[in-house]
C-alpha cells in the first residue's frame, strides 16, 4: 500500500493525537507564511488594486478547481463561496426549479441536520406546498417517487459514517425523473468521489474537514456541465452576474458555474485555502481511501478487543463507511471529554455517539496504537465518571 | 473641530493617498499580529477547542455588538456572517413575511445592484406575484403606497453619494404600514447612524469598507429588538437554531439576533474584523463626521477651482450627502487609472463616475491637497488620453 503520510506538512501538537479531522483539519504548516504575505503584500500594499493584481476576484474558481480535482469534477464546474448552508438552499432551490411540476423533496433522517433545516426554511419561505420528506438512509432508494423533485442527500452520515452508493442512489433518483444533489462534506478529501461519472446534477460540501482549509473556510458547489447555463440562481447575487462592474439593474446570471457565487468572497479564508489545497498536489485519492480504511479497520480492531463497553455504530464492512468511526456507549459524552484531556480528540454527536475521524496524510498505524491505548486507560479508569468532564459545553 | 485622526493605526504604503476606503479599508496596523496568534494559538494549538477555548464561537455576536455601538444599535441586535447580499435576501424574506397581505418591494434606482438582483432572485423563487419596484431616490417617500410590504433603500448612494433622510423615510414607509430595510454599507463607520432611534425594523451592512475589516469580511445584520423573536429566518441554518449541537431533525429558531446566523462563521475573517474594531473604541462618530465634511468640502472647492473638467455628481449640500465626493468625467475610467498612477486611489462607476472616498480616521487636510495636486497633473496633461490607462480590467 503507498505511503500517503505527509505529517511535516501540518501543525500538530506535540503529543497530540488528532482524529477530528472530519470536523475541523489541522492547519496546514504553509498557511501561516502566506497569510502574512497576503496581508502584508495585498491587503497592506495593494489594497483595493488587490482584486485585480492579486488575483482575489477569480479565487472562487481556481481554488474551485482545485478542489473539483478531489471530487471528479471537470474544471470549471466547481466554484467556492458561502457556508454550507448557504449552499444547501442554493442547490435546492435550483433544483426543484428544474421540476416545476413535483413538490417533494427527499432526504434521510441521518442527514446533517442544518441541510433538512435550509430545506425546512426554504419550503416555508416558497409556501407552496413543498414537503421534505426524510426516510431511513437504508430506504432512501425505494423511496424515490415521481412525485419527488429533488433527493438531497450527504453521501457519508456526520453520525455513523454510513456511506451512500452515489451511483446506485443518482441512478434511482433518475430512473424516477428526481434532480440528485450529494453533500460532500464528509467525501471531499476523505475518498475517491467522481461526480461527473455519477452523473449527479449538483453537488456541495465545505473546506474545512478534511481539505483542512481552516475554521470557517468556505464552501462549494458543483453542477453538472450541461445544466451549469439552465440552473437558475435563487441567491442572485453580483458577482454571479454575467457582468457585474456594468452595475446594471436587471440580474443577468453568470457563464456557467459562476453564476452560483453570490457577494464578496472572503479573501482570507479563501486564501488559507488556496494553501491548503497544495497538501493534495499529487495525491491519488485512491491510495489516501486504501490507508483510511486500513487505520479504521485497525482501529475497530483493537477497540474491540480492549474496549468492551463500546459497541461499534458504524458500518462493519469498510466499503460502506466513510473516513470515520463511530462507538455508541451510554457516557459517550463523558468519555470523549477525558479522551480528550487525555490528548486523544475526537468528539461528541448526540446522544451517544464517539465519533473518530480518520486521516491519513497526518495519522499513522502508530497512532491509532497510541490512541486506543489512552482510550484503554480512560475506558479501565472510568475516567468518565468524573464530574469535570460531565459538564456539556455549548461546542461538542 | 476635534482630530479623529490616527495615521499610525492603519498600515497605509508610502506616498500612497487612499481614498477609496469606502471600497476597501486599509489594513490595521494591529491586524497581522493578531491573526499570526490566531493561526499559532488557536487554530495550530487548540484546533476544534477553538470554538469554546478561543471564543469562536461566540464571535458574531460579540463582533456585533462593537458594530453595533457604530450605528445606534443597542446590545445584542446586531450579529454578523454571510455577506451582505445574503443578508440583503435574509431581511427582505423575513421583511415580507410581516406583511403577508402585501405584494411590493419598493427600492431606488441608485441602489447597489446586488440589493436588486438578490430582491429579483427572491422574487423569482417565490413565484407568488411580488413586484419589485424601482423609483428614482427622490422619489421614495411618495411612491410608498398600501401594497408596500417593504421599503429596501441603501441609506448613502454608492454612485452619487446622496443620503435618504433615514427618520423621515422610515417613518413615511411605517405610515403606510411598510416594514423599513436599510442598508448601511455606506454608512456604518461613515456617519452617525441611530438605528434604535429610526425605529426602522431591519438593518444590513457590510464591514471592508470604512470599518476596514479586509477583503470579504462578514456582513452584518441588526433586528429592531422588539421583533428579534418574531422574524422567520428563511435561512434557517443551525448556528441560528435555538440548540445547534442538540442535532434535532427540526428547525427551532434561536433567541433574538441568533437566529440570522446560518452556517459555520469564517473565524480567520471574523478576527480580522475584530481587530480592525478596536479603531473605534474611543470614536465618537460625531466627530467622524465633522472632519469627513471638513475634508470633503476641502476637496469639492479645490476640484471646482483647479479642474474644470469635473463636474459635481453628488450633492453639494453636506448634509444630505454621505463620506465620498463624485465627479462626471467623460474619461472617468482613464483618468482614474492615471491618477491611479499617481498613488492617489479613488474608483471609477460606470458610466462615467469619479469616485472618493473621506475616511477621517487616515486623511488629513494635506493628504486632500495633495491628491488634488495630483489630479491636476493627470488633467493637464491629459494622461487620461493614454491608451495604457483606457484598457478596462475587470474590478475598477
Amino acid at each position: 500500500m503507498a505511503d500517503v503520510t505527509r505529517k511535516d506538512l501540518f501543525n500538530l501538537p506535540e503529543g497530540l493525537i488528532y482524529l477530528d479531522g472530519n470536523s475541523l483539519g489541522p492547519m496546514p504548516c504553509a498557511v501561516p507564511a502566506r497569510i502574512a504575505d497576503m496581508l502584508d503584500a495585498e491587503w497592506g500594499g495593494l489594497l483595493i488594486k488587490g482584486w485585480n493584481a492579486a488575483g482575489w476576484m477569480d479565487q472562487p474558481a481556481r481554488v474551485g478547481d482545485l478542489v473539483g480535482r478531489l471530487i471528479g469534477a471537470p474544471a470549471g464546474t466547481t466554484v467556492l463561496g458561502d457556508t454550507l448552508s448557504i449552499k444547501v438552499y442554493q442547490a435546492v432551490a435550483a433544483a426543484i426549479k428544474l421540476r416545476p411540476g413535483r413538490r417533494v423533496i427527499l432526504s434521510d433522517t441521518g442527514n446533517f441536520p442544518t441541510d433538512l433545516y435550509m430545506v425546512e426554511g426554504l419550503i416555508k419561505t416558497l409556501d407552496q406546498g413543498y414537503e421534505l420528506r426524510t426516510v431511513a438512509p437504508e430506504a432512501v432508494a425505494e423511496a424515490i417517487t415521481g412525485d419527488v423533485a429533488a433527493v438531497m442527500l450527504t453521501h457519508v452520515d456526520y453520525r455513523t459514517g454510513r456511506m451512500h452508493d452515489m451511483n446506485a442512489v443518482t441512478a434511482a433518483a433518475h430512473d424516477k425523473g428526481a434532480v440528485m444533489i450529494w453533500d460532500l462534506a464528509h467525501s471531499a478529501g476523505a475518498l475517491p468521489v467522481d461526480m461527473a461519472g455519477s452523473n449527479a446534477e449538483i453537488a456541495i460540501g465545505c473546506t474545512y474537514k478534511y481539505l483542512n482549509g481552516g475554521p470557517g473556510a468556505p464552501a462549494f458547489i458543483y453542477v453538472r456541465a450541461d445544466l451549469a447555463d439552465t440552473v437558475e440562481p435563487a441567491l442572485s447575487g453580483w458577482l454571479g452576474h454575467r457582468a457585474p462592474f456594468d452595475f446594471t439593474l436587471n440580474y443577468k446570471p453568470g457563464a456557467g458555474i459562476e453564476r452560483m457565487r453570490v457577494g464578496t468572497p472572503p479573501v482570507l479564508q479563501m486564501t488559507a485555502l488556496e494553501v491548503a489545497m497544495q497538501a493534495w498536489e499529487d495525491v491519488d485519492m485512491h491510495e489516501v481511501r486504501a490507508a483510511s480504511l486500513a487505520l479504521q479497520e485497525q482501529f475497530i480492531e483493537e477497540v474491540e478487543a480492549r474496549v468492551p463497553d463500546l459497541t461499534l455504530a458504524s458500518p462493519r464492512d469498510g466499503a460502506v463507511r466513510g473516513s470515520q468511526v463511530s462507538f455508541e456507549f451510554e457516557h459517550g459524552y463523558a468519555a470523549m471529554q477525558a479522551l480528550i484531556h487525555h490528548d486523544v480528540i475526537g468528539d461528541f454527536r448526540a446522544p451517544n455517539i464517539m465519533r473518530f475521524g480518520f486521516t491519513p496524510l497526518y495519522l499513522d498505524a502508530g497512532d491509532v496504537t497510541e490512541a486506543v491505548d489512552r482510550l484503554v486507560k480512560v475506558m479501565d479508569g472510568r475516567l468518565w465518571d468524573t464530574p469535570e468532564f460531565q459538564t456539556k459545553s455549548r461546542v461538542t
